[in-house]
């Protein structure tokens, strides 16, 4: 356990919440109603007794409940941002109760399509309903309630992250005193829909997704395993690519001059080797693409990619326009874009600040010079200048937080 | 066919050669053989007595040798380069004579994956053996030969026909006088071996393809559909997607709140409802995967895009440098790039010029402005003024080309 320093949070152990048990329902933006409803959540750190220490960290596409610490001893990685949130780190939990919620949809322990629907008593699938990053949101909002929390010192994510916190501000403007939104946007562009588009599609021309019915059958779905390597490739930016991977082969010095590489590799699974991997970006995204199957739901990727899809704050808040969406806005925001980040580029960053500049709002604007593309704000290595800056960032806004 | 006007070159015919028969067959750089090869081409305008007013095209990796003109007077479309191939044109067929040879692999005539192979009487599939960009040069050699012209006045290409254009003056130095190297590079970079490694994996992934063995079952390949779809994010840049689709609904007002469209369109057959079509862009892409579904081979994708991801010319001609490599060029070079290409970028062409100035080459280098991506090189409409641009400058390049 030596890990488990002093900078650590520790063991944790998710909790779960449940809610709008039949006929309470919650109502959906697509009119549709879920319940009962599951969020998985964890906390690290204490609530004060004014209940006003509280901050939200909202996960991306991909993520969980599981922000920070280790599940047991024998974890051989810790939370997704472990690096930020700890005693004394940027989130720093000596100071701050901080709460992460899975989000509806996903399949890491709340109410997603892999859950049971009581109705059939076998898991959704399909008949899971279409969510929203709004709903996200107000499934989250009565868990704060739960909590009896009613201001948050602030709401922080990455990129689907970035969109619930900015969504935390226009739905529940009152609760949030501030958001730190990073490498993220305030309406998905059509080329991130177009990769969301071909990802669903990997998946549901996939024989074995089954209409969505594949639970139980053992069944290692390709489709999600290409879908994951395409994004990937979004994940990470051109430079950093040529720098980590360049025209390195995998296996060999020279070219195989195969198609199809019906070569068995003992380190590697039958699935895998249905990938090329002559190249090692090749390989490297075969294995992503693996790596993906064994831990997500592919019809949580629908789901999830779809909210994503849907989401513009415009549209939503602002009959089209941003500068009238972000009106009502109170909280103060902290927004953080990364150079090389070409599916949340600084462009759209600008976007929000400019909408927030022009309805006289408070807001800092950081871009951080990075390689690593939109992988930037999630990389694990404490000594990573992306990691000081963006840390020293957090610390510095977080600083301006008034907990009486 | 009033379309067919001055400035076309009118109905054309395309032609056949056939060469390297057993034994004699061609060594490819993967040290099979292959033969007997039939290449595809056309030409446009007349040879001169001196042999020396010829102009290769060389085109990109859907493309075939059909440029220019029409194949008869119903057909909707001319050639691929209409725009630029023609009497009076930027490429003036009242002087030169063009040539325009399909690759090998293609399946626009010539031999390829989907042709017959002689020793099984079946069609070749994945018995195809591995080709390179050298390889289609090499081949295209022997049709030039055939032809009895020893000099071309230039070779151009965009794409993938920028890469032969290059070959052509490493390969063949004292055979092209000059080159345009089009939107193009000197070796595939990591993300675009990334981005051709999954469109292949959508390939072999589909049940349909077989392991290549589909020819003749008619089936339509899903997982090309999908690889065209992942391409033609790539062909366009996120700006020039913003314009065009937005995030405009292509079928209703509001969002559907459906994961999976299985509303019937009377006008789309049954493959395309396959697809998302909910935002335009999803439209669009599933229109052109079904598009390329009707008119290209499966097996000829695999293996043209692996083809491109070999292509380097540093390594093959320079031991890894680039500078070494172009130290044989004698040809004249124009380098064309258009800025939001962001597939073969800027970047990529200065790469080029660097090395050709640090040899004190003979180059010059034109950067267009354009929103169009990729494809800004492939624009149909005479009327743009990328293409005012384009063929201007290839106009004022040729007019320095010497014809006795």
């Amino acid at each position: 356990m030596e890990k488990i320093d002093n900078n650590s949070v520790g063991i944790v152990t998710p909790k779960f919440f449940t809610f709008a048990e039949p006929p309470n329902e919650m109502i959906l933006d697509s009119g549709q109603k879920l319940g009962p409803i599951t969020l998985c959540y964890e906390t690290y750190g204490q609530l004060n007794k004014k209940k006003n220490n509280a901050i939200l960290i909202l996960h991306a596409l991909s993520g969980s409940a599981h922000v920070a610490g280790y599940h047991s001893p024998d974890d051989e990685n810790p939370g997704w941002w472990d690096v930020m949130v700890g005693p004394g780190k940027a989130i720093d939990t000596n100071k701050y109760f901080v709460i992460c919620s899975n989000i509806i949809g996903s399949c890491y322990g709340s109410t997603g399509p892999s859950s049971i629907n009581p109705k059939t008593g076998k898991p959704y699938g399909l008949d899971f309903p279409v969510i929203t990053i709004h709903d996200m949101v107000r499934a989250q909002k009565k868990l704060i309630d739960h909590l009896g929390i009613s201001k948050l010192v602030t709401v922080i994510g990455g990129s689907m992250g970035g969109m619930q916190a900015l969504d935390w501000c226009l739905q529940f403007p009152d609760v949030p005193e501030s958001a730190i939104i990073i490498a993220s946007c305030a309406e998905q562009s059509a080329q991130e829909i177009a990769f969301d588009a071909v990802g669903r599609n990997t998946i549901i021309n996939d024989p074995d997704w089954e209409n969505g019915n594949y639970y139980n059958k053992n069944k290692k779905l390709t489709g999600l395993a290409i879908a994951r390597m395409i994004a990937h490739i979004t994940y990470l930016s051109e430079e950093g690519m040529d720098k980590k991977f360049g025209r390195k082969l995998q296996y060999s010095k020279s070219y195989s001059y195969k198609i199809v590489n019906t070569e068995k590799d003992p380190n590697r699974d039958d699935f895998e080797n249905k990938f090329e991997r002559e190249f090692a970006v090749e390989s490297y995204l075969a294995h992503q693409g693996k790596k993906f199957v064994d831990r997500f739901d592919a019809n949580s990727y629908l789901y999830i990619t779809k909210a994503m899809d849907y989401f513009d704050v415009a549209e939503k808040y602002g009959g089209g326009s941003l500068v009238k969406a972000l009106k009502k806005i109170e909280a103060e925001i902290l927004l953080i874009s990364f150079t090389s980040d070409w599916l949340y580029s600084t462009a759209q960053a600008k976007e929000i600040i400019e909408a927030l500049r022009i309805n006289n709002k408070d807001v800092s604007y950081l871009e951080i010079k990075s390689q690593y593309g939109h992988d930037a704000f999630l990389l694990e290595k404490k000594s990573l200048t992306e990691n000081k800056i963006l840390s020293q960032a957090i610390k510095n806004f977080l600083s301006h937080a008034k907990i009486e």
